[in-house]
C-alpha cells in the first residue's frame, strides 16, 4: 500500500481538499487535452462509421463520403458556437442538465439527465471497443477476441478508478497532444506526398470491390437517401464529448468563461480539421470498408469473396502514409489513437459519479450519492457503470458499428434540449436588460442558439428515424426507465420532506420521563457494559428484562444476577413459544401504554465482530428486536456495542471503506 | 387469512403453548403411526432396491432375494432391540446425538449430527422420489416427468410447512394405518391365493428375461459377492427412520420409556413382516426389475429388447393380487404407499429444524436457531432443507436407485456411534451400581448394545465398501463439510464466551458522565424528535452537530436552528471532502479523548419507511455512522425512529414475520 500510494503521489500529486481547489485551476494548454480527449477521440471512429454505413450502398456509396463529412463538420461548427453561449451564461458547470432544468423545468432536466446517464454507459462501451479495434491494426492476434479484450480493458479501468485515481492534466496532456500531433502530421504528410510529391498512395483496401450483402446492384433513389441519412447519423458520433467543456467551466483559470469559450473554439477547429482531413485522405487513398453485420463483403482482383473487415481507417491511413519510409510513425498513430480512446472511457468513469452526485443533490437519486466523499457511494457508481458497459460490450460483441446505433440519440436529445433552454434563457434575460450594447450581444447569442437548437433538433429527428429500428429504440427505452425511476425517487423524497417539515403546529413537547429497559440474554461483559451505560444516563426507572426460553438458562441468569448485585431489578418474561422478540416487544408496548407521556429507552448489548460471517452468529435477535421497536411510537433504541478482540481487523476495513476520496 | 386459519384450526386443533404440552402426550395407538411413517415407508422402496441391484447379476441374481431380505430383517431386529435400550437409558429425546455426545465426546456427537443433517435432506429427496415412482403405477402419464413432479411435491410440502402445520396424530394415523392394513392384506391375500387356492399369480414382469448391460453372462464368484453386498446395503434403507422413536420419547404417555420401547418392538415386527412378505410375494409372482442406470434390460418372449423399467414391486404386487377381482384394492395400496412416503418427507421438515434447534443450543449452529419460536429462523431451516432436497432430486433425476447410494451411510454412522455410546454408558453405570438384580439387567442391555454396535459397524463397513464409489462418497463429503462448519461455529462461540465472561477482575466501573451528541442533517420533525428524546435523558452536555457538505444547506440549517430556538448549541463541522461520516466520527473520537471517563451517547434520527426500496433512499448515512461508531470504545448509539405514514404496512409485515409458531 505504501509503495502504491507513493507511486500514486508521484504520478498525480498529493491529495487536495476543497479549500485547495484553487491551485488546480487549469490553464488553457492543459484544459484542452483534459476536456478534448472525449471529443477528439470520437473523430477516430466517426469516419469509419460513415464509410461502413456507406458500404451498404455498394461502391457507389463511397462517393458521398465528402458530403457526409462536410455535413457533420457543419454540425460540429454550429454546436461548438452554441456551446460558447452556454459557457458564458452558465459558468457553474451544470451543463445541459442545469440549462434544461432551469429554463424548461423538471421534466426537461430529467430527460437530459436520463440521456446523459445512458450516454456515459455507451461512451465507455463504444470508446473501449473502438480502442480495441484500433489495437488490432497493431496486434492482429486480437482478432476474434475483441469482446473479451474490451471487457479486460473495462475491468482494468474499473480497478484503477476504484482504487482512486485523480484526473490530472499531465497524465492526459501527453497522449492527447501526441494523438493530435501525429494525426495532423499523418494528414499533412499524406496530402503532401500526394499533391506535392505526386506519389500515388493506395490503401490496402483500394483494390477491393465492395458488394452488397446479396451481391445486388448499388442502390439509388430513396434507399440511397436512407443510407446517406444513416451514414450522417453515425458520423454525428464525432460530436460526442463536445458538451464536456460546458461541465468543466469551474476548473478553468479566470477569466473562466472566456478561456473555456476559447478552448471550445480550438476544439471545434481541431475536430473539423481532423475529421475532414481523414475523410479526404481516405478518399484519395481509396479506403473501402465493409459492414460485417449486414454482410456487405469484398471481392478482390482475382474474384475471391472476402468477408472479414479490414482494420480501421486510421490504421490503413497510418500504414500507407508511414510504413514505406518511417515505420515508427504507424505505431505512434495507432498507439496514440488507442490510448486516447481508453482515456475517453476513463472520462466517463469520472463524469458518471459526478452527474449522479448532482442528481442526488436535486433529489433524483439516493441522497447519499451526493456526499461523494464517501468512497462507498462513489464505488457503487463506478461498479454500476462498469457492469452496464461490460454488458453492452458482450451483447454487441464489441462492435462499434452496432453500439453506435444506440449512441448518438442521447447526445442529440441533450444538445437539443440544452439549446432550446438557452433560447429561453436569452429571451428571459432580454426582458430585463435595457442596455442596448448588451441587448445586441444577447440577441446575437439567442440567434446562434436558435440555429443550434434547430439544427440539432433536425439531426435528432434524422438520427431517430434512420436508427430507431437499428438499435436506437433500446437507448430510448433505457432512458425511459431512468426517467421513471428518477421521477419516482424524486416524488418519494418530496412526499417525505412534506411529511416531516416543521410547521408552527408541530408537536415540540418534551417527553416527561425516561423509562430505561436493558435486554439481558446472558450475564456477561457486554451486558455489564450495557447496564453501566444505561445507569449513566440516569433514567427515571431502569429495569433489566430477560425472556425465559429455557428454564436452566433462566436459573443460571438469576443466580449470576444475585451474585453480581447490579442494584437494578431483573424481570423474567415468560415465553410460551420459546421466542424472544414477541414477548419483549409486548413488554415494551405495555410499558408505553402505562406511561403514555414518557419515552422508553431500550438498551441492547451488541457484539462487534471481525468478519461478516461472525455477524451471522451474533446480534440476530438484537437486529430483529431493533427493527420491530422502530415501528413503535415513543421508543428509542440504544445499542451498546461491545468490541470483541477480533473486531480490530474489521475496524480498519470499515475505516478504509468510508475514507474520503479527493475531489475531481 | 381468517378462512385459512379457520381451516387449519379445524384440521389441526388450536395452537398449543409450552405449558399445554402435557395435553398432547401420545397414547401408543397414535404414537405408532406418528413415528412409524418414516420407518415403515422405507419398506415401500427397500425391496425394489434389493431386486434392482440383484438384476446387475442377471437372472441368477433374483435367486438371492430371500437371503438378502432375511439378512436385512436380522439387522432390523437387532437395531430395534438395541434402540429399546437407548430409549430406557436416554428418555430425554436427544437420540443418538445425545448418546454419542455424552458418552463419546464432542467429535462423536458432531459426527452423528452431521450425518443426521445430511440424512434429513436425503430423506426428503428419497421419500418424495419413491412416492412419485409409486404414483406412476397409477398415473402413467407421469413417466418422463418424475423429477419435476418430485420438485412440485417438495415445493408443496415447503409451503405447507412454512405456513405452519402441526404434526397431528390424527392426520398421520389414518394414512399410516391404511398403508399397514392394505399392505398386510395384500401380502395375506396374495399368499392365500397362491398356497390355499392354488392359483398361479404371475406379475407383469414374470415373463421378461433380465439381461446384463452388455448382454453378458450372469455373473458368478467374487463379482456376485460384490453385487450381493450392494443389494444388502441398498436393502438396509429399510432401517431408516427406526431412530425416530428414540427422539420422540418425551411425547409418549407415561410410562414413557416403556411405551416407547413397546412401540419400537411393534414397529420392528411390522417392518420385518412387511419386508419379508413383500419379498416372498415378489419371488412367488416372479417380479423382475431392471436397473435403468447401468443398462440392464428386459428381453420379452418375442425376443424384443425393453429398456424402460416397470413400476415398483408394490405396484406390480397390488396389480396381480387385486386387479382381477377387486380393483379398488390396487388403488388403495398404491395411494397409501404414495401418501406414507410423502408423510415421511414431511417428518423431515419437522425434524430438521428440531435438530438444528438442539445443535444451536449446544452452540454448533447460529444461536438464534434455538429460539425456534421466531418464525424467521424456523423458515430459514425449512427453505434450506427444501433447496437441498430439490437440488438432489434434480441432480439425480428423482432416481431412488441413484439417491439410495448416498442414503444409508449416514444412518449407519449414527447407528454405530449411538450403539458404541450405549456400550460405554452401561460400562460406566455398572461401575457405580451395586444391586445384583440391576447389574444383571445392565449387563444384558450392554450385551445387546455390543451385538448392535458390532452388527451395525459391520453393515457400515459393507455399505461404505460396496457403495463408496457409487455415490456414498458424496454423502461423506457433505457430512465432512457440515462437521467442519459446525466445529468452526462452536469454536467461535467458545472463544467469544471466554472473552466476555465476567471475572472478579472485570471492570464494573460506572462512567462518570454522559456527553450527548445529536446528528442533524436537516431541521425537520425527525430531528426535533431526536432532540426532544435526547433532552429527556438529561445528559451532562448535549450538542447538536451538523456536517457542512454544502454551504447553502448549512446556511439554511443555521437559520432554521435560530428560528426554532432548541436551547442547545449547534456545532458545524467542516468537511473538506464533502463527506459526512469521517468528520462526524472524528468529532466523536475527539470528544472521547477529551473526556476519557465519560460515555458518549450519539442520537441519530432515523426514518422508518414502508418498503425495502425506500430504505435504500434513507438512513444510509445513519447506517454507515452507526457501523463506524460501533467500533469505538465508550460510545453508545441511539436511533430515534420517526415513523413515516408509509411505515404502517411494513409494521404489519414485520409483526407477522416474527410471530411465534406453535411448538411441535
Amino acid at each position: 500500500m505504501k509503495v502504491f500510494s507513493g507511486i500514486k503521489r508521484l504520478l498525480f500529486g498529493r491529495r487536495l481538499a476543497n479549500a485547495q481547489m484553487g491551485e488546480t485551476l487549469l490553464p488553457k494548454r492543459i484544459a484542452l487535452p483534459v476536456f478534448a480527449s472525449d471529443a477528439l477521440s470520437s473523430v477516430a471512429y466517426a469516419p469509419d462509421e460513415i464509410l461502413i454505413t456507406l458500404s451498404l450502398a455498394g461502391m457507389a456509396g463511397f462517393m458521398f463520403s465528402w458530403e457526409i463529412g462536410l455535413a457533420v463538420g457543419v454540425v460540429v461548427a454550429v454546436v461548438v458556437m452554441s456551446y460558447r453561449q452556454t459557457v458564458h451564461a452558465y459558468p457553474s458547470g451544470g451543463g445541459d442538465y442545469e440549462v434544461a432544468k432551469v429554463n424548461l423545468g423538471r421534466y426537461a432536466g430529467l430527460t437530459v439527465a436520463s440521456s446523459l446517464l445512458v450516454d456515459y454507459m455507451l461512451t465507455v462501451a463504444v470508446s473501449v471497443s473502438a480502442g480495441v479495434i484500433n489495437a488490432k491494426a497493431m496486434l492482429p492476434f486480437l482478432e476474434g477476441h475483441e469482446a473479451w479484450t474490451a471487457v479486460a480493458v473495462i475491468v482494468f479501468l474499473t480497478i484503477v478508478n476504484l482504487r482512486g485515481v485523480r484526473e490530472s492534466g499531465g497524465a492526459f496532456a501527453i497522449p492527447t497532444y501526441v494523438f493530435m500531433g501525429s494525426m495532423l502530421a499523418m494528414i499533412g504528410i499524406g496530402l503532401f506526398r500526394i499533391f506535392v510529391l505526386g506519389q500515388e498512395l493506395m490503401s490496402e483496401t483500394a483494390d477491393l470491390i465492395v458488394v452488397r450483402e446479396d451481391g445486388a446492384e448499388d442502390v439509388m433513389g430513396w434507399a440511397l437517401v436512407a443510407i446517406l441519412a444513416r451514414a450522417f447519423s453515425s458520423g454525428c458520433a464525432a460530436l460526442t464529448g463536445v458538451e464536456a467543456i460546458s461541465n468543466g467551466v469551474p476548473a478553468f483559470k479566470p477569466p473562466k468563461s472566456r478561456n473555456a469559450s476559447r478552448v471550445l473554439a480550438m476544439l471545434g477547429l481541431l475536430a473539423i480539421t481532423m475529421l475532414l482531413g481523414i475523410i479526404a485522405l481516405a478518399n484519395l487513398t481509396k479506403v473501402h470498408l465493409i459492414d460485417e453485420l449486414t454482410g456487405t463483403h469484398y471481392i478482390d482482383a482475382l474474384g475471391n469473396t472476402i468477408h472479414s473487415a479490414a482494420t480501421t481507417v486510421t490504421g490503413q491511413l497510418a500504414r500507407v502514409v508511414f510504413m514505406d519510409w518511417f515505420q515508427p510513425g504507424f505505431y505512434i498513430v495507432v498507439t496514440a489513437t488507442m490510448l486516447i480512446l481508453f482515456l475517453a472511457a476513463n472520462t466517463a468513469f469520472n463524469g458518471f459519479p459526478s452527474l449522479a452526485s448532482i442528481l442526488a443533490k436535486d433529489g433524483y437519486l439516493p441522497r447519499q450519492l451526493h456526499t461523494r466523499g464517501d468512497r462507498l457511494a462513489y464505488s457503487n457508481g463506478i461498479v454500476a457503470l462498469s457492469l452496464a458497459a461490460i454488458a453492452l460490450v458482450l451483447i454487441f460483441n464489441a462492435s462499434v458499428t452496432a453500439l453506435i446505433q444506440l449512441y448518438v440519440v442521447g447526445v442529440f436529445i441533450s444538445f437539443t434540449l440544452g439549446q432550446i433552454g438557452m433560447v429561453k434563457h436569452w429571451t428571459r434575460e432580454l426582458k430585463v436588460e435595457s442596455e442596448p450594447e448588451k441587448r445586441k450581444k444577447m440577441r446575437r447569442s439567442r440567434m446562434i442558439n436558435i440555429v443550434g437548437a434547430t439544427l440539432t433538433g433536425i439531426v435528432l429527428v434524422i438520427v431517430l428515424i434512420s436508427k430507431f429500428t437499428h438499435g436506437a429504440y433500446l437507448a430510448v427505452v433505457a432512458m425511459g426507465v431512468f426517467f421513471l425511476l428518477m421521477l419516482a425517487i424524486s416524488n418519494h423524497y418530496r412526499a417525505v420532506e412534506e411529511e416531516v417539515a416543521l410547521t408552527p403546529d408541530s408537536d415540540r413537547a418534551l417527553p416527561s420521563r425516561v423509562r430505561g429497559v436493558v435486554l439481558v440474554q446472558q450475564v456477561n461483559l457486554p451486558t455489564v457494559k450495557a447496564i453501566a451505560f444505561a445507569r449513566a444516563t440516569r433514567p427515571t426507572t431502569l429495569t433489566a428484562v430477560t425472556v425465559a426460553i429455557d428454564d436452566d438458562a433462566v436459573e443460571e441468569i438469576l443466580d449470576q444476577w444475585e451474585a453480581e448485585d447490579f442494584g437494578i431489578p431483573l424481570k423474567v418474561i415468560a415465553s410460551p413459544y420459546r421466542e424472544i422478540t414477541g414477548p419483549f416487544i409486548k413488554y415494551v408496548a405495555k410499558l408505553r401504554t402505562e406511561n403514555p407521556r414518557d419515552v422508553v429507552s431500550v438498551y441492547i448489548p451488541e457484539f462487534v465482530v471481525g468478519h461478516w460471517w461472525e455477524q451471522l452468529l451474533h446480534n440476530q435477535t438484537a437486529l430483529l428486536i431493533r427493527t420491530r421497536l422502530h415501528f413503535m411510537q415513543g421508543v428509542m433504541v440504544t445499542s451498546v456495542p461491545y468490541q470483541l478482540a477480533s473486531s480490530d481487523a474489521r475496524k480498519q476495513r470499515a475505516r478504509k471503506a468510508s475514507a474520503p476520496r479527493p475531489p475531481r
